[in-house]
């Protein structure tokens, strides 16, 4: 079969033999994958990568051990846990000491023609999803793990600092849980695709609102990005974290401490509340995928979604 | 009178008139004074100060417009509030943007023969704890501060990183209020001198554990610190900044996002279960009192204070 492997900034195509499907795994067939931000620095080194990338994804089940999953059209979990130590049986297999990782940590990603699951970790798709919409389920989830962390009260104006992919998706996900959303980005134009959603789209000029928000989500990704939303948390607010690109950030403490501002670093999130936002069919996707490639023009496809302000690139199968 | 005066690093005895008295203001006799590792800092050009530092007191009330308070004994909370704006109506007049500060931001501080405070700062000193034990009841509401800001479940395991002044009282508050604290420093004499609140004191060598505490709390004031508590930090965990003397500080956020932690800037706290602590005579205090000075040599008492592994150092008038 044809997969795609990093390799020292690379993006080559392979051929490998299907991937053996251990007992109690699915081998799932691709039908679309979706290029991330982390799937551009792992491919920039990050993390010491060298592999088959890919975590965001869709696909059909060829081979399983539990029969309802047999042609079943599925998204899947990205953390391979153990399901036996304590944070596993605390319902944060995310956070298990031993997990691998889905196309980021020592398990072969799903951009290639096959690639396998345990079975635990696959959701159907609902009805009415697209293959194409399902894929931006992990990043959903991500953004969905917001509400999972921190209570917003329902109504509170939030900033979200940054237009990119997950920008736009964060912006969104808190629009429909109830809160009113500031996007603040540098692009109209990828702000305008999610304005009718209600979120009010600022452009991010010189000047923001210096402790304008009891709450504020940065995902700028960058190290400036970081510090101007520290400056826009208001004195006891809460500052969600959820770039996990920045590498060192140099940043002073005194007026997280003097205003006593709550950080909180936030990651993966359950499937679950993001299928069932995408089955509402609220959530405005299909603008978002701004190109799509074969599997086989990978490399392509890597350095489009590297351009500067593309959005969602997908991978077909 | 004679009042202390810092002008670029240096520390100055002045004679200077008594200050006026606002209306609803006390004019308070110091008794003792605490000098605070901010007063070092303000010293060394923090937040650009110079005046008359001091925030640590205890005093007697000579003048003042609410009889209640003649002759009294008190402490005064340190943040002066407009008493009318958002901040202060939610009781958090701490955070007032129109505030000044005793001895740190444009209202002069305590170490002066006679200050000023409005009377709604003050508090009335419970029987039974001395005037120098009273000296500490505003740093000790910055440790209370932690239980206010953060649930942490009783009997939870503890870190708490530093053995300086903050950290001995922050690891002293926090096993008293029902924490198991291991406290991690670099001075076995110092820890010893509070181990008999039931605290565990551990040397902090090379190796401090890894991901081992659900609570951590950052009192060393030191960069490498910062970065040791973030790696201490279990995923999920909250972490507690309370140091405000890092400045600039270059750390990597990536296990902040990736292991999901929460950090919390914490900074003032309420003076009531402050006083309730020092009143219920669990706190270790008397032997963190290292040396005291009379007013008039407070440049010896600077000089002293900033001497490597000193405690707290008293001026008394």
């Amino acid at each position: 079969m044809l997969r795609v492997r990093l390799d020292n900034g690379v993006v080559l195509m392979e051929q490998a033999p299907v991937p053996d499907r251990p007992p109690g795994y699915a081998l799932i067939r691709l039908l679309h994958a979706g290029i991330c931000s982390t799937d551009l620095h792992l491919q920039r080194g990050y993390y010491g990568f060298s592999g088959v990338p890919g975590h965001e994804f869709c696909g059909e089940v060829l081979e399983c051990d539990d029969l309802q999953w047999r042609g079943a059209t599925v998204v899947g979990e990205i953390n391979l846990a153990c399901r036996d130590c304590d944070w596993c049986r605390r319902g944060l297999a995310r956070h298990c000491p031993a997990r691998t990782v889905l196309g980021i940590v020592r398990h072969p990603g799903a951009f290639a023609e096959m690639l396998t699951l345990p079975e635990g970790n696959l959701h159907r798709v609902p009805k009415g999803v697209t293959p194409e919409r399902a894929v931006f389920t992990e990043p959903v989830a991500a953004a969905c793990e917001i509400l999972d962390q921190v209570k917003i009260p329902n109504g509170a104006e939030v900033a979200v600092l940054g237009d990119g992919k997950l920008g736009l998706l964060i912006a969104q996900v808190l629009q429909i849980g109830g809160s009113r959303v500031h996007l603040f980005g540098r692009h109209a134009k990828k702000m305008g695709l999610v304005e009718r959603a209600g979120i009010e789209a600022r452009l991010a000029g010189e000047r923001l609102p210096v402790a304008g928000y009891d709450y504020v989500v940065e995902a700028t990704g960058s190290a400036a990005g970081f510090e101007q939303a520290v400056a826009m948390t208001r004195p006891r607010g809460t500052l969600i974290l959820k770039s996990t690109v920045h590498g060192k950030v140099t940043i002073d403490t005194a007026p997280v401490i003097v205003n006593e501002i709550t950080l909180v670093g936030s990651r993966c999130g359950r499937f679950e509340p993001a299928l069932e936002l995408l089955a509402g069919g609220k959530m405005i996707l299909d603008p978002l995928i701004e190109d799509r490639f074969p599997l086989a023009q990978a490399p392509e496809a890597f350095a489009r979604a590297a351009e500067k302000g593309v959005l969602k690139v997908l991978l077909d199968n």
